[in-house]
């Protein structure tokens, strides 16, 4: 039987193209962060079933590829269940396990512990341009540290690193859960309906400030406390300063702390971050994850429509694990996106060495060969890039081709030694 | 319920000091690799599991992670099988992702291609020290190339890289399928029974040349045959060049060509690979795997007393994809096991960067903060590495838990301007 050459549906096989695109900007991240004193982790592509079902991943765990048991553990005949069946799955994203790994090694990590996070997630999405089912994410995190220290570095360390890859006039909008909350409590909604009003207010970009008033009447939230809603908003975008205007509304509903908490983030921010990108205090930014405890974060790319990433506060999650939570703050990096826009843009990897091809035609004897290998590890020990080959009968057009793959000095060696000229 | 903090049965979280190791690893074959013209390639973790069981796995083929079909595709009612519920498996090795792969692309490549890939592989073995359910491979692959001046290439690019890595005093063995093959049939063992043979003989290491000659016998062969066949082994061992020998002993049991390639190999690479390995012709390397069809060879560490990486020619396995050949010949490095040479010798990953920390006292208001991180902003940009951290109660205990992790210069910022020296 002829074997598939294609991959899995939805999941996809990289090009040396995009894959020097792909190694460049992994290279970029992790000097950035290094420099910020972040160091790399890696956690297994697999985790519990359980753990990964615990309602941490919101919509991703309706996505999970799951991992058949094995050997006795598996018993088709009393298998009633998919739950039966199954013991692991591939992780949907690196959060839960960033903090499984934190939870189970706290007393060997410094602290604070500033994690870099590379690795392959896996969603059986349906499949779609430009998504795949296999992708590589990026995790920035910090834990136990309390104050916003953690945001200011995070921030300014992702700006770097998108700045440092050729973006700007790129967009950090910020907010905070407490706030989204206390401008829902002041309008009237009632707790438990909290994340279906922000749901709705998410879409904001999309449908208007009508579109989200009409959809929440229409979902039975009172027309008062809708509008009530919308005018804080309308009122905020018209005041000189957003955060001022909020505290003098919201009053008691609004902690002074976290305020003034926001304030400083952005200032501290401000204050070193440079003129390539634009921090911006955004009250209808959502995030759509509801373990986020405090402030939130959005990279928004305006060549993309969309988000290039983001993150935020979540001090609660690591006492899932272990019973005793852990001030934890992190920022996911949109890596595909971004080698997506690269590549549409045409970006090249920049230089790192001149490339040369030795043509070796067919037969040249064996000490011949062996002088020319031994000429090739001369340059490559001086940092060079040679690529030994076969002289082909269409040399001209063997050349042109490793033209295209970059090759720009070529060195022929014939059987007639007088016909070799290395130079040519 | 509390969640699993610990990572599924015999896979393994990676910590920072390993890590380091891993990338600096990474970093040394990416580089050394690309100046032999090598370029990186990915396939996704996932593989269609009729390409995994499709006998190219030889042993891992039973090893393997198989993953739950989905949505209407699964019916538990109507399976019967294994088979009946699974549509992917999680790949043991990469060399059937990467002949798939290549199959896929072939248009879009060069000729000769020369790939690097490094990726994770899942094995469901039973969990024993040392040896975990997910490891990372790395495989060097150039199809295309019917000389041996890809045999001769890839055991410098893999040598050079070893080197680079500290590695010394290690040997490269080196045999051809065909002159097993040919040492088998002179013997007079039966064409079907040589791969019996071959894993009699891949045991000599361990049980010494009477203890192949018992177990051949032992299994039926012929004592006559047995003893012929392992005259063959002593006497090339005696003899002043085992190849030539050979040569004249098996006489058209061996065909010249299969002879003079393997010296061309050997005599090359010798002219050039310096003085830190050893290469050698050894008529009893096997190497596992069936689809290998020219040489063979295989990297042996003194220090691990095992393999380190190995490969070889295998012709003929494209043809199971596309229905043409396609000439392939690879090197899988040991990677997990080099990690392991180098942690257990306490090796250091080289100085990147002096290591500064800033001690930021609480409550220093966020116009001072803002100043420390601009000055700690300046410092990156010259490609300096600063953490910015809050000072604790225990600033002693702090430093020499920073100095641990290879911080040097520490920086003190405290609310009380005066007591703030930026050279303590």
């Amino acid at each position: 039987m002829a074997l598939s050459k294609k991959p899995v549906t939805g999941m996809k096989d990289i090009l040396p193209k995009e894959m020097a695109i792909r190694d460049y900007v992994s290279g970029v991240i992790k000097e950035t962060y290094r420099q910020f004193g972040f160091t790399p982790i890696e956690t297994p592509g697999v985790e519990n079933i359980e753990n990964l079902s615990s309602k941490q991943g919101g919509e991703n765990e309706k996505l999970i590829f799951k991992i058949l048991k094995r050997g006795e553990k598996l018993n088709l005949e009393t298998a009633r269940e998919e739950k039966d069946l199954v013991d692991g799955g591939l992780r949907y994203d690196l959060t839960v396990p960033l903090v499984r790994f934190y939870s189970n090694h706290s007393n060997e990590l410094p602290s604070p512990f500033k994690a870099l996070q590379m690795g392959n997630v896996w969603r059986a999405e349906r499949p779609q341009r430009g998504r795949y089912r296999q992708f590589m994410q990026c995790d920035i995190d910090i834990f136990g540290e309390p104050s916003n220290l953690a945001e200011i570095e995070l921030i300014l360390a992702t700006t770097l690193t998108l700045g440092k890859l050729g973006f700007k006039n790129f967009q950090v909008r910020i907010n905070d859960r407490r706030i989204l909350k206390a401008m829902a409590a002041y309008s009237g909604f009632c707790e438990d309906a909290y994340d279906n009003v922000f749901i709705i207010l998410d879409k904001m970009d999309k449908i208007g400030p009508e579109g989200v008033l009409e959809e929440l009447i229409h979902n039975g939230f009172g027309s008062e406390n809708a509008e009530k809603y919308m005018t804080l908003f309308r009122e905020m975008e018209e005041a000189a300063d957003g955060l001022t205007y909020l505290a003098e509304k919201l009053g008691d509903f609004l902690e002074e702390e976290v305020r003034e908490n926001l304030r400083e983030i952005m200032e501290s921010v401000e204050a070193t971050k440079g003129s390539f990108f634009e921090l911006v205090f955004d009250p209808t930014l959502v995030r759509g994850m509801s373990y986020y405890t405090g402030p939130i974060f959005e990279v928004a790319m305006p060549e993309f429509g969309g988000s290039c990433g983001g993150g935020g506060r979540y001090d609660k999650m690591v006492g899932r694990f272990t019973g005793k939570d852990v001030p934890a703050c992190g920022f996911s990096i949109g890596f595909e996106r971004i080698i997506l826009l690269l590549m549409e843009n045409g970006f090249n990897v920049p230089f790192q060495s001149e490339k040369t091809a030795y043509l070796v035609e067919k037969g040249l004897p064996a000490e011949e060969l062996g002088k020319v290998i031994a000429r090739a590890q001369e340059e490559r020990a001086k940092g060079g890039q040679v690529l030994v080959v076969r002289m082909n009968k269409n040399k001209k057009f063997q050349k042109e081709q490793l033209a295209k793959e970059g090759y720009t000095q070529f060195q022929e060696f014939f059987r007639d030694p007088i016909k070799t000229d290395p130079r040519s």
